[in-house]
């Protein structure tokens, strides 16, 4: 297992994490404090364009760990900004797209048929993918979240997406929605098994109280999350890429200065991750 | 599959959701509306008197489909209060007591460890219960409780609980804490395959959006659960018991007269389960 207090050199931060930024000022943060890596939003790609924001990226020399998000294949035809969302992302070198799948379709009770759709959108998707270069990351969201994010609420859903419909998918997995899962040890080692199927690794912690469905995660440490151990289980899945701060925190973080988050974020890091 | 629109004869109220009532003010209001069945908090039957509570119950013939709630394993020694709630249990002639098993340990993120002190709780609880002839009921919670309330969070793991632990120890399937999975028909088929498992169906809907993490709950046919597919598994699966509901509810029913929240519940019960 990596030791991480020694530097930020595996860290990269999302642009939900810094929410009152543009994507400038957030490379700028992040550069002032020795972090290379970042995750934007396509809101903050929208703002400036995405070459602008290419060159933005490129020009701090940063690494992009993911381009957050595609998906939503359960809400009418996504799939035009589905592809846009790819040539986004191969436009600024993205690690992966993730892919926030959507909840039930519109009036619909039916789950397991939101479910085949996501199947189908994401068939649809992956050939568009392949041909250029971007990786899909289904991301598997909260259980709190099956109604109207995402329907794909366990690792073991997305493995199994991933194999029936093959290369150019992986999982992106984030300790917020899939800390509490029985089966997330076993499930991490299964997708182990595939080269390369672990895209993105995604840290924040889950405070208790939690006061929002939505907007209150916590800080790594602040929490009850055993981020070390998950971690554990990740690399010795074979991860090597970077752990990724989203922390939406509408009363708390998105409330401090930027480069107070930004030091905290590092701290945490080395020292709880 | 029972047809439920011709009466209310399978419909149980829990008290949570006539939550300004007393226990007598209870069972007065659902005899006023036909309603047979009812499922109280302890704090009901604390108020009056376990003795007057189960005079109260049998005056009115009343089925009391469960007692909510024993469990909470994993906070310091439960047993003297466990084998109380057995024993109220027993006084009251509930069909089962049902178990909010408890989340972390304090100070602990060790969900694992708390799964085993789960088990070894409702272990050391078993001879008691079953001396009292009193079944003991797993609630499995929503995983946004695993934290603060329960870390038993999916069927497949109560039922484990329940192969490993034997007699005397079943479930209560509640569908606001289980629509979203994706293992539930057939963790429901496994449980029906033991012959008295399903101890309780509890019912109520997930509202979109969802307020508040705990006091939130939607009235049958407000929100987004099949409940009338999930109840098919059930009785496909050998239930023949009561549906009992139970909202919790700050800022809509429990602010409403509780003769139309029971008319209410009743019409629902019959259109929407």
């Amino acid at each position: 297992m990596r030791d991480l207090s020694r530097d930020v050199s595996f860290l990269s931060i999302n642009t939900a994490t810094l929410k009152t930024l543009t994507l400038r000022q957030a490379v700028e943060t992040l550069s002032r404090h020795g972090i290379g890596a970042i995750a934007p939003w396509r809101d903050r790609l929208a703002e400036c364009g995405v070459t602008e924001a290419a060159r933005i990226l490129t020009d701090r020399g940063m690494i992009v760990t993911g381009l957050c998000r595609g998906g939503m294949f359960t809400s009418g035809d996504a799939s035009d900004d589905n592809r846009r969302a790819v040539d986004e992302a191969a436009a600024i070198g993205a690690q992966c797209l993730v892919l926030v799948v959507g909840g039930l379709a519109a009036g619909s009770r039916d789950i397991a048929d939101a479910r085949k759709l996501v199947r189908d959108g994401i068939a649809a998707l992956l050939p568009h993918a392949r041909a250029a270069g971007v990786k899909l990351a289904i991301e598997p969201l909260h259980p709190m979240y099956a109604a109207d994010r995402a329907c794909i609420n366990t690792l073991a859903q997305a493995n199994d997406l991933c194999d029936a419909l093959g290369d150019g998918l992986g999982i992106a997995i984030d300790i917020y929605h899939t800390w509490w899962d029985p089966d997330l040890a076993a499930e991490i080692a299964r997708a182990g098994k595939q080269t390369g199927r672990i895209l993105a690794f995604h840290i924040c912690d889950w405070l208790v109280p939690t006061r929002d469905l939505l907007l209150d995660r916590g800080m790594m440490g602040d929490g009850v999350i055993d981020i070390r151990r998950i971690r554990g289980w990740v690399e010795a899945a074979g991860y090597t890429g970077h752990c990724e701060v989203e922390i939406f925190s509408a009363e708390n973080w998105w409330q401090r200065a930027p480069d107070e988050v930004m030091r905290i974020c590092a701290e945490r890091y080395r020292s709880c991750c």
